[in-house]
């Protein structure tokens, strides 16, 4: 059939579902359904029957407000996404919300909508497929072989992270991405000429990508052969780069702003219908284009072709073969875990949690081939390697470390692409303020549901002398706020062993690490509290019922509060001290044994955290007090800094004092 | 004198300053010093006796690490800065921060360290001077005309804010910023081979800039004549391309990443004084080396020569002169203050307050030229401008309105470098989710204390179908959680001009404006009311002095709170709504007003805000309750999506009934 007709029932279950829900983005999928016609019936090798087949190719729509586009492109192909759910478009519960979203739609690869990060998530998902096939592959059977293609905007281009994502996947070499550049010269505000002037494809080529200009995105021939040669190149990641028209086929919106956010309404969508000869009504498809676009029988056949692969495979590499399968099936191996509960146990010398996390890392790194990740050029500060570990290269495509350089935003994004990969464990790592420069990617992680795991050293005022822009203080309280993410702050390194587990354990969450530049000391625990360091709170210090005060504290103030408590015991008033490494842990106990640490009316609670201190107040309540950082830090060395922000000894016994005559 | 001397003296006054606090970046400094000899001495127009005039050359230090670089040209030069000032590097409270602080240190003109903000900052200083150029120069009376020099390396370059603003910056043609690129081949993990391989002078040549390529920055010809062919330059931006030697003089560093961020040590610095003939003991600068350094006379008569142009402008275009000179003082209009009054006792019909803020901007904005800035492509939806705003682009210097394009961290970077240049008020806006794309740069703003004004619309799941990835959640948390910025969230149009005013007259301090996309009700208010309203929270509804409960909200829920208590009070319960605009504002009033508002250990509290509740359990409390949102979203309509939130009338009725009920 003719691939016209076939682009055109995008562009018409695009228009109809736009102008039903009144409300969505006709633009992009009018203009990029020739496109995308050609890519998924021709090239793409996928599944519907199996959205989860793990060797297809990969398809990001980083231009996410295009979402109708994917829609129309799962329900053509036969994907679990009926007629009904496309009437649906944009209606609460639907599986069909107005920007793609991973965990609710089968076939949708990524959630996308702030722009520029698909982009950087399929950069993730070619790297975790080139790091599978370096480690899988064997002469003669390429069991991981697949491409990754993306469509992406002018809106992606101009966001600074796709400047991070796609300088690293030029220099990674990345030959399997395959990206669309939708050069439709408008974005929101009208014609780009008054914004976005850059040669694109100037800039993807000073990349060290393959650039394939100048291709007429509503011409079929070109588009095919585009991606033919794209699919020979060898050694670079391709851009092509369409020239396509935004709302085509309309004639009041086409090749303008008009296209882009808004339904076109009945009327004009009358007019297209005629123009482009669509005889159909809304959300009706004739049962000849249903046929030609079904794509099931031929991926039934694909993967059928890969499972007999696999079979093969398995019998000559019966090991890696047993080992990719625990890592799609996303299984932390026991002997990871027994490491771990080692390290939570061991009695460890006293060091900065940065280097306490690089010992847990090494305990069980080796162990977990799925552990992949790296630092925006912080290595040796963030110490987020184990010992041995390889550097990912175009010459070591097995590597575990990947040398970012300074890419917070893209590292992360990139890191939720190489987990939505699958068969893949993923962290990040930088400075705990740079989480600033990757917030977004963060919350992303934790909106898909992804257990990415971020490393964020140098946590407060307490690296010294880098100052006020390097010292984090209200970035905890700030990473806390982000629904479904575990932020640990460890006091020592069994703590930081237990941060390490339940991040590990944790499938549907991600969790970040707030970590010491300084040295901190290994605080003594029984056998109980080293149970109770599970549940995110605990009671480190103290055995009465009924304590004269109590100090909740994390990371580094842990000891400083246990001190002060020590020197209080002596003198007859009974403190008692609860480490609280992860509030949204502790959060999710039961409340008896919450109250147990913390009873409830309880007025006496001073929190002592190197940090703002907001998310403090809902255990403090209005009777409690903090010794918190509520402006920004200073430059000097860090013993003086925290002196001079009133984490002594000496000040947290005062402070808690005047609270106890406070509330007397 | 030999410019290599001059050249030695920044190199020595780095490694001894660093080797003495033990702690710092030796390396730049040392490569770059040839570089800042030649461009400081023969180029810079500057007065050291005024850091402040007004038409001096801007200079900005991206890679702020190196501060001793930017430290020792002060010193030398002669501005406050003394010898034993450079002995405290990074002592605290010294006046040299471990990062460049431009709050703290005379001639330094923004704050560094979070790598490619200066760079971004530049960007600002520069659209700066060409639009008070194109406002205020007259033919024969340039009176704004000077360059902005920044210098950057590979850090800021990698760093997707570089991207941003350099992109802009080619469309913008602005051909009197020229960045100095450091091109030591080094960053903190090593040879930059690994992970940065991208071809940076073809990069910049798609975005249109003069690149002017291998330059060797130990050449003073060199760097010399590339200078003077950059200042040359009409059209573009230019980059120098320099080669350069991190660490430069040290035989066992020089070259290597052990150069960027330790001392070199005693030892070592022997060494280097040898190799570079260097007689002279730590922080010891002879005589005729401070007097070949000293630029104050050359300054004083740079400046005095620019008084005397001033004074015949003053003569001939006195209005212009006056209204330049206010600018500079950053004085608002009286105007325009008396048109916000007005806006806030007018009764507005119901509208949306991003709308609310585009009839308050339009009541003044005409009346306050240095008002500039625009939106990360959203300007129909932020609508943050106001009527006939003309563009400002390279053929209309003078316009107003910035189209930034998708470039949300570049945009309020930018806005900072357009504040710190002086004689404006720049505004920045997008979706508030995006504020996370932007966050470090929001902080920038805090900690430099620059009065930015952030427009964020679209500020809850109340804007509906685009669901959760577009849907603000915990951001409004999150802002307030910033140092020293003012966040408001207001319920009408008359809340808005509140914002809007005291956002203008902060001086020290960036606001942050949430504004909704849908249409909220007008509050009618008694005239107590309206001047409450500037408290920040004030009593909206309710007359008693003992009422059954309170509800606290914001914006979008304010009427909600009030029709639910106004139901109420048919029934006989007696509910006060406090509206709370600007949490940080109410804080900083007396206790006794806030008392008035919420009695201390009063318990029966509800907050109600469409967003992750976490900043108000200070004023709840432990026996207080929340109608907020603590997950992430939904896509559907904004009505469907409150609904499903609890945020009804009914619902607001239940929860407040049924906290009255458990604290009984």
């Amino acid at each position: 059939m003719n691939n016209r007709i076939l682009a055109n029932a995008i562009r018409f279950l695009s228009i109809d579902a736009v102008n039903k829900a009144n409300s969505g983005h006709p633009g992009a999928p009018m203009g990029m359904a020739d496109i995308a016609t050609i890519l998924w019936r021709e090239f793409l090798k996928h599944n519907p029957k199996n959205p989860n087949w793990f060797n297809r190719d990969r398809f990001v729509l980083s231009n996410g407000h295009g979402s109708m586009l994917l829609y129309s492109l799962l329900h053509l192909s036969g994907y679990k996404l009926s007629i009904e759910d496309i009437k649906n478009f944009r209606q609460i519960n639907s599986l069909t919300p107005g920007h793609p979203e991973c965990d609710i739609t089968d076939g949708v690869e990524t959630t996308t909508g702030p722009l520029g990060q698909g982009l950087a998530n399929a950069v993730g998902m070619a790297i975790a497929e080139k790091n599978l096939a370096g480690e899988y592959n064997k002469v003669g059977h390429e069991l991981i072989d697949h491409h990754t293609y993306v469509f992406a905007g002018d809106g992606c281009l101009m966001e600074g992270v796709s400047h991070e994502a796609c300088s690293l996947a030029g220099t990674l070499k990345l030959n399997k991405l395959i990206m669309f550049y939708d050069m439709n010269s408008i974005s929101i505000d009208g014609n780009i000429n008054g914004w976005f002037t850059e040669d694109v494809p100037g800039r993807f080529k000073s990349y060290g990508w393959n650039v394939i200009k100048n291709v007429n995105g509503h011409d079929f021939v070109n588009i095919r052969n585009a991606i033919k040669s794209a699919k020979h190149e060898k050694s670079k990641p391709t851009i092509i780069c369409c020239k396509t028209v935004i709302g085509y086929g309309s004639p009041k919106y086409q090749g303008t702003n008009a296209a882009h956010g808004a339904p076109i309404g009945p009327d004009e969508a009358d007019i297209v219908r005629k123009r482009l000869g669509w005889k159909n009504k809304p959300f009706i498809i004739p049962q000849e284009i249903y046929k030609s676009w079904d794509a099931t029988v031929k991926g039934v056949k694909l993967e059928g072709h890969w499972d007999k692969k696999l079979e093969k495979y398995k019998k000559l590499y019966k090991k890696d073969y047993q080992e990719l399968r625990r890592r799609i099936k996303n299984q932390v191996p026991s002997r990871v875990i027994s490491s771990l509960d080692k390290c939570m146990l061991k009695n460890h010398k006293p060091m900065a949690t940065r280097k306490s996390s690089q010992v847990v890392m090494t305990s069980f790194g080796q162990n977990m081939p799925e552990l992949i990740g790296g630092s925006a050029d912080l290595k040796g500060s963030n110490l987020s390697y184990y010992d041995d570990m390889s550097i990912f290269s175009p010459n070591n495509p097995a590597g575990k470390y990947i040398h970012y350089g300074v890419r917070e935003f893209g590292m992360s994004a990139i890191s939720n692409g190489i987990h939505l990969h699958g068969a893949m464990r993923p962290f990040a790592s930088t400075f705990l303020i740079f989480s600033e420069y990757t917030k977004n990617a963060i919350r992303m992680s934790s909106l898909m549901k992804l257990p990415i795991i971020y490393i964020f050293t140098h946590d407060s005022i307490g690296l010294g002398e880098d100052g006020p822009t390097h010292q984090a203080v209200e970035q905890i309280s700030s990473l806390r706020l982000v629904p479904d993410l575990d932020v640990w702050r460890p006091a020592d390194t069994q703590e930081t062993a237990a941060a390490w587990k339940h991040a590990l354990l944790n499938q549907g969450r991600p969790s970040a690490f707030a970590l010491t530049r300084q040295t901190l000391n290994e605080l003594p625990k029984t056998k109980t509290q080293s149970t109770n360091m599970n549940k995110g709170g605990y009671i480190i210090y103290g055995k009465s019922n009924s304590p004269d005060g109590i100090i909740l504290a994390s990371g580094s103030e842990v000891s400083l509060a246990v001190k002060a408590a020590q020197e209080l015991g002596d003198k007859k008033l009974d403190i008692r001290v609860v480490s609280m490494p992860c509030q949204e842990l502790f959060d999710r106990q039961p409340a008896s044994y919450k109250n147990k640490c913390i009873p409830k009316d309880f007025d006496n609670i001073l929190a002592v955290e190197a940090a703002k201190g907001d998310s403090w107040y809902k255990y403090i309540g209005k009777k409690g007090s903090m010794i918190t950082v509520e402006t920004f830090g200073l430059s000097g060395t860090g013993n003086d800094v925290m002196k001079h922000f009133g984490f002594t000894v000496n000040n947290v016994k005062k402070e808690i004092k005047k609270l106890i005559n406070k509330n007397r």
